[in-house]
């Protein structure tokens, strides 16, 4: 007989806590992405206790996110609520393609080359990975013409140093750790799905979507194809997707209604 | 009414004297590629007077030529005749297809790339042209499976720093005045067909086969698609090679019985 899959409650406590603010994010970018969503201290709370998050913790990072003008506060009586602001608000929407969508970030690598002699082109934005002091892999063509922009096809063998420059073996890592975490996050999801309680599924939905997006926001923006052997980004975006899409995003409503996981 | 063509004489008159060891090797790269092929000092003499070259620096080149192993002489009673040593056939032999081609030097250009922490490739050959500390331009993909080798399609706008790289400004200017020189050979060549003298001829095709030598002995070996705007290497192998097929290379007892140009 096959061990019983884990429920919830048990991968978390298996796991590090996470960075609360980056936490913080991960959900207000999932159910409050509406002008006028809002989510009280008490569900926040109850959201990320699953996590390991002590009250004091969450209360410096709301306090951190709310200087840094990620979010604001509002009080009703002895009630605190908080929401995203303007920038908060578009660094979600921002974001939201990358973490939510199903296909590769990028379907095409190019191989950019500059004059030794000349300042790199300032076209080589944050979305593409140096190779060296002349050259830079990027998922589009430069626009100045001084640069030499060769497209990399998918069945041109890759060398090894490029495909670490791509991704560091820490985040080859990092790939793998989540896909065993999203395997076993979908055999708890496959054995209970009859009765599931709101608050594990919202729980669940919120570590994938934390999970997919710290790597999803690591990771270049370049084709599968020029990753390291044993990048696990694919799988990872199939599973994180599937789940997302199983396990139902809730209003801010549905949230404050959610009782305590632990 | 057109000026009327000038003749070799003047042609060669109106240049400067070239390196006399390497208007040699021309020669006899030329005419003496046959293992017993040999000329005689006087027939040297009169082959290369007609380029300004005096009898002290024949003698000083041949003894060079000599001494660096390209050539032996032998003498018969008063006269000395010279031939082509292993090493000089070898040498000639291994420069005849790139001179006498009618066709591009290369077809394909690659641009390599390797590590920047790796030593360069010992596949970067003096084929390749060096574009930067961890990048060149090849007529093959690199053997080394850790260098990037891309094809660089004909249709691929190419950078003029790349273009300046594969050929400097000086070796387009030497392009434009082969194709000048090589326009007045033929036209020449058109204007006296029928009434042309041997030896004209012969230190015509000379003229024509060490000027072009010159130049593609320095070209790299990458397809035209490469170089510079205003390169006329194309245009000057079309007109070399015409030049050299209507100016019949002559035997080594042929050059011997020519009389003095001058």
């Amino acid at each position: 007989m096959p061990a019983p899959p884990p429920d919830i409650a048990a991968l978390l406590a298996a796991r590090d806590t996470p960075r609360v603010w980056s936490l913080l994010v991960s959900l207000f970018g999932d159910v409050a992405q509406s002008p006028d969503a809002r989510l009280s201290g008490a569900a926040l709370g109850r959201m990320t206790e699953p996590f390991g998050v002590k009250p004091e913790a969450l209360r410096v990072s709301l306090h951190r996110l709310r200087k840094d003008g990620w979010i604001e506060s509002t009080r009703e009586g002895r009630r605190g609520f908080y929401r995203l602001t303007e920038t908060g608000h578009r660094e979600s929407r921002r974001a939201s393609p990358r973490i939510y969508s199903g296909t590769a970030l990028a379907e095409e690598a190019f191989v950019l080359l500059w004059d030794p002699s000349a300042t790199p082109p300032d076209a080589l934005t944050s979305a593409a990975v140096t190779l060296s002091a002349t050259s830079a892999l990027s998922p589009r063509p430069a626009e100045d013409a001084g640069v030499l922009s060769l497209l990399l096809a998918p069945s041109e063998p890759v060398p090894a140093w490029i495909r670490a420059k791509v991704c560091p073996k820490a985040l080859v890592e990092q790939s793998r750790a989540l896909l065993t975490l999203l395997e076993a996050v979908a055999a708890w999801r496959a054995a209970t799905a009859e009765h599931q309680n709101a608050s594990a599924s919202a729980v669940a939905r919120l570590l994938v979507l934390h999970e997919w997006r710290r790597l999803v926001l690591r990771q270049p923006t370049l084709p599968d194809f020029v990753f390291p052997k044993g990048w696990q980004g694919p799988a990872c975006r199939a599973r994180a997707r599937a789940l997302l899409a199983s396990l139902p995003r809730l209003t801010p409503k549905q949230i404050e209604a959610l009782g305590s996981l632990c």
